[in-house]
Formats: C-alpha cells, structure tokens, sequence
C-alpha cells in the first residue's frame, strides 16, 4: 500500500467514527422528545461543520495515543482515542463559525461559512455553542468512570478560555475594517498565535492522549519536571512555528501549494510578515505599510507584497524557519531517548513531538 | 429594619463578591501578560453584562444554602454560595448577551444591548464565550479540593447544553422574520420553557446549593428517591409556572407593573398566550391569529389582544395559575415536613421549594 493510500485509510477510519459519535448525539437529542425539525437541524449542524477540514488536530490524539503506547491499539483504545480526536475538531469547529461570523467571511473549506447557509443566519451562533457542548456530553458519556475523566474536562474547558483569550486579543488588535499598525508587534503576534492557535491545535491533542494513557502529572514535592509541562514547553513553540509559517505561505505560497489565495494583507491580519516588516521598516516603508496595508484593493496589496520582496521577509523566514527548527529539536532532546518505563508505564517519548515536527519543517502546503 | 432594606441590604452584600470575582478574574488574565487596551476590554464586558440584572438566579443560591444549612452561613460559605450564584449570573449573561443578538434587540435592562456599544458589534460573540468560561475558571479556582467540584462542572456543562437545545427549538419554532403559526403549540411551548429556562432559573441554583452542602446522590441500590432528581422534578414545573406567567405579564401587565412594555405578540414569541388561543381557536379567530400575530404593527398587535381579551385568556390563566400552585404544593408535601438528617448532615426540605412557590404565585411584576 503507497503512503498517500495508507493516509487515505487512516482518515476513512477516523471518519467512520464521526458518524457514530454524530448518532449518538442526535440519538441523545431526539430522545428528549425534540422535534423532528430540531432533529434535523442539529444533525445539519454537525455535518456541514465538523468533518471537512484536514483533521490534522484530530488525528494527531490518535498518532500520539499510538506512540505513546507503542503499540496499535485495541478497538475500544481506536475508538476512546478517536473520540477525543473528535472533539478536538468539535471545539475546532465551534471556534470556526463563530469566528467566520466574526470576521464577515464568505468561504470555508471550499464551501460557504455556514452562518450564510439559507435560513441560518445569527442561529449559527447558538449552533457553534451546541458544538462546543456536544464535547462534553461525548466525553462524560465515555469516560465518567475513567481516572482521567476530570482532567479532560478540565483540559477542554482551560484550553477553550485560553483560545478565546487569544481571539480575543486578535479582535481588537487587528479589526479588519480600522488599520492601525501601532497596535501591532512581534511580541503581540506572538502573544496572539500562543492563545488563539498553539495551545488548542498542538498542546490539547497530545495532552489528550496523555491522560488518556495514563500518564500521571509529577507529584508536587518531586524533582522532576511535570510531564504536561514538558510538552507544553515543546508544543507552544511548536505552535508558534506553525502559525508563522502559514503567515509567511499566505504570502509566498502559491495558490497551487496553500489550495487558496492568500488574503492576510487585504485582511489587515496581524500576520508575522507584516509585525517582521514593521519591526525593520524605515520611516518611508512605514508610510508604504501605513498606507497600503489593509486595504481592499489589490493594487495597495501589491505594493505590501512588493515591499515584502524589497525588504528580504522571505530570507528573514528562511532563517527563522532553521532557527525555529534548531530550538525546537534541542527542547525535544531533554526528553531520554531510551526513556525509562516500569512494566505497564507510559511515558513521555521523543517521537510524539518528532513526528508533529517532522510534518511541519519546510512545509509548502 | 425594613423587608425592602434587608432586601437592599442582601443585594448589597451579594454584589460585593461580584467585584471580588471580578477582579480575581481580571487579575488572572493580566497576569498572562495580556494587553491593557483587552484588559480594560474584559472588564467592560464583565461589569455591563453581568451585574445590573435582578439577581434572582444568584441570590437564589445563597438563600438555599441558607435554608439548608438551616443557620446563618460563616463568612467563607457565604462567599462560596454567592460564588456559585455569581456562577449562575455569568452563565445567564453568556446567554443574554448571544440571545440578543440573535434576536437583533435594542434594549437590555434600560441600556443598549451590549453588542450595540460602541466598538463592540460581532464581538460580542466572543465576550458572550469568555463570560461562559469565566464560570469554570472561578469554580477550580475555589472548588477545586472540594469533593463537590466534578458535580458542579458538570451540572453547568449538562445544564448549559439543555439551554442551548431549548434556544435552538425557540428559534427554529418562532423566527422573527416569518410567522407560522402551524409550528406552535402548548406542547412545543412546554419543550422549549423548560429546556430555555427552568432547567438554568430554577433547577441550576438549587442543585448548586445542594451539591455545595454535600446532599449526596442516592446511591444506586438505594429505594429512595435521588433527592436531586426529586428537586428537579419540583423545580422543572415551577419554572415551567414562572415562564407561564412572564408570558401571560408580557400581555397583561401593565408597564408600570412589569417595568417594560410588552412585545411578545410583535416579536411572534411562542408564548403560552398565543398556545393557548390556538388550542381553543375557531377557524375565525384562527384567521384573525395568522393575519396579525408576529407583525410589526401595532394595529395588528391590538387586533391580537382584543382576541386575548374576547377568547378570555385572563380568566384561562387565573384557572392555570390556581392548578399549578396546587399542583407544585401537592409536589413539595412529598417532602417530610420535618426530615430527619443525622448530626452535620444536610437533607431536603420543603421550605427550599416553598421559597421559590411564594415568590412568585401571583406575582404582579
Ligand atoms: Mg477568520
Ligand atoms: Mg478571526
Ligand atoms: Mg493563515
Ligand atoms: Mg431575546
Ligand atoms: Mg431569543
Ligand atoms: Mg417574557
């Protein structure tokens, strides 16, 4: 079987088991006497806005619940992992819909935001909370007896205010129809990325997968470092890598490569390039950012993208790209590489975060 | 002192804690390093959406750990009730805030519904998410080591699903944009009061209060009734009397007794009024009905009151009242009129539900 092949049974599996979850939800909800109509419309409401993205973060719970064991999984293990990769793309979804209302966008994943959907509207509002809450019915519904169970929902519910947070910061940093590039900077963009994206794609999924394998935190009074905060010192800036590269392919990938067309200058985003062009422009590329910058008219986008080529943003990535890489490898490099583990033990391993890096380094797409 | 001094007086001691939690949360959210211009972003948030309302839901909470308890609370439990009260209040903001966008309403508790102020517009959506997380960051944060933590987490997350689902049902039944009264009925009415409203007014704060004085589940072998499950079964048709008569208010209370002037004929609400006057329609007075419920006219708006008035509505509703009071009663003498709880030990009792009856049986604002 080729790779691409292995890949596409990988997310057949995976997606075989949103139809189940997505049964159990509407099985839950037409057995509180809701009416057919309702029925129907939440059923709407989980498929056009959970499955249909790349599943990247949902899969990853699987991939690391897989690494950490050591081993391919029973059924229950697929499935319990699997589940939580859901809701992983359930909490993605609540934070897509209101955040496509948010931002006035038109498509999503090749298809129209689902707020514009007929008949939908500002419903999508109470829509994306009934995403958010399905996380929750899924995960007391399967893990109410488990030891982790408390720590996932806790987990969930930190990772989704930390989210918020980071959106929160975006939205009135970066109002798509006011530009002003005082407010933004390299240590804002940061800031941002961390809270709105690092957290819930990178360190959710794989602290998912370490409660679920039982991986305990380290005990208050011991010396070693907290395990979730190993992988959290790891992921964040993994994250961080991550987001800086879709910034910087938003602008030098073509539509080929990224399956769209970048819109982040137009958008006034607080975009990477535009915080590294800032924190270098002289007084006269300032003018050219300031007036040019968030515009809609691609003429103005054009003479950001020129001004991006003049200044050197795609060697400045280049070299934060090795850097990032380099910094991120030595963090992975504190973990044992022939990590210790008492019979029955899970443990934290190099290869969960090699593996999220391996996908990511020099990334076209 | 006076009854309407003790009751200020109450009030007084009850938002006290709200700028403590407040600050406790603001103070949170700097410490992560988050800007000031969001600082201040949060706090306007915080203090427009969530105190300025009645109060009832959180006062509520505190007066059942006080009848519980049966004694007046030290200083620590009071703070802790009136926590979980302020719980209550941030989860009906999260609700009220996203209820009126989705509404498009102008006006909330006699200033501009907050996704009218300046600035602020879709954001909203955001700030609505960031009170609901609010609740879960204050409940660890002062529950955490309590054995009651888990049952609190989780009767928000149950209790806020059931909103949502009750929301949803409202919205797709009775649009504002577009009347069709095929979709009503005093079933659906019944469906969408208890899902949106009694479960989270009434059901929410007392099992808060319960779990808060450790009134355990009963046990599964056990043949006595769950007390949790005989407060609900209590507190679900009192919720379901209270909407009744907001409902049966919005018509026939004057502004001067109800502080606003009606709309719910205007905004084609599902309330019991219109239910009522279609179970017992002619096919003429039906016609009357479809021509002039949901219009934005109030010509339209008296046709439907003289309607009301002609199918004797007021003389229904003293009859549903009468029941429902009985009804309620004949459910709380199933409670021991004097329980017996063994030393320290926290049991159910009547006057919990007495309280929650006296306050509203015929309630004229
Ligand atoms: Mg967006
Ligand atoms: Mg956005
Ligand atoms: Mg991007
Ligand atoms: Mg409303
Ligand atoms: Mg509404
Ligand atoms: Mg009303």
């Amino acid at each position: 079987m080729s790779a691409a092949d292995a890949k596409a049974q990988k997310r057949q599996k995976f997606e075989a088991v949103f139809a189940k979850l997505r049964d159990e939800l509407l099985e839950h909800f037409a057995a509180q006497g809701m009416p057919e109509d309702a029925q129907k419309w939440y059923r709407r409401n989980l498929e056009y806005n959970v499955p249909g993205g790349k599943l990247n973060r949902g899969l990853s719970v699987v991939d690391t619940v897989e690494i950490l064991k050591g081993r391919s999984l029973t059924e229950d293990e697929y499935f319990k992992a699997a589940l939580l990769g859901w809701c992983v793309e359930l909490l993605q979804a609540f934070f897509l819909v209101s955040d496509d209302m948010m931002d006035q966008s038109i498509t999503r994943r090749g298809q129209p935001c689902y707020y514009r959907v007929e008949n939908v509207n500002l419903i999508a509002i109470n829509d994306s909370f009934m995403l958010e809450m399905a996380i929750y019915y899924l995960i007391k519904s399967h893990f109410r007896s488990e030891p982790c169970y408390i720590n996932l929902v806790e987990l969930f519910l930190e990772t989704t205010y930390q989210t918020e947070i980071g959106q929160l910061i975006d939205l009135i940093t970066a109002p798509e129809d006011h530009v002003d590039l005082s407010k933004f900077s390299l240590q804002k963009h940061q800031l941002i990325v961390i809270y709105k994206t690092a957290y819930y794609s990178f360190y959710l999924p794989v602290a998912l997968a370490m409660y679920m394998c039982g991986i305990p935190h380290a005990s208050s009074g011991s010396s070693g470092t907290d395990p979730y905060a190993l992988a959290k010192s790891i992921l964040v800036p993994l994250g961080e890598y991550f987001q800086v590269q879709d910034d910087f392919l938003d602008f030098a990938g073509t539509p080929e490569q990224i399956g769209k067309v970048g819109t982040d200058i137009i958008d006034n985003k607080c975009s990477w390039c535009v915080n590294t062009a800032l924190a270098q422009a002289t007084p006269a590329q300032r003018a050219v950012l300031d007036a040019n910058y968030g515009r809609k008219d691609a003429q103005a986008e054009a003479r950001v993208k020129a001004l991006y080529e003049e200044m050197g943003i795609r060697g400045i990535y280049e070299e934060y790209e090795e850097a990032a890489y380099k910094r991120i490898m030595g963090l992975i490099e504190t973990i044992p590489e022939t990590p210790v583990a008492k019979p029955g033990e899970v443990v934290l391993k190099r290869e969960v975060f090699k593996s999220f890096l391996g996908k990511i380094y020099k990334r076209q797409k």
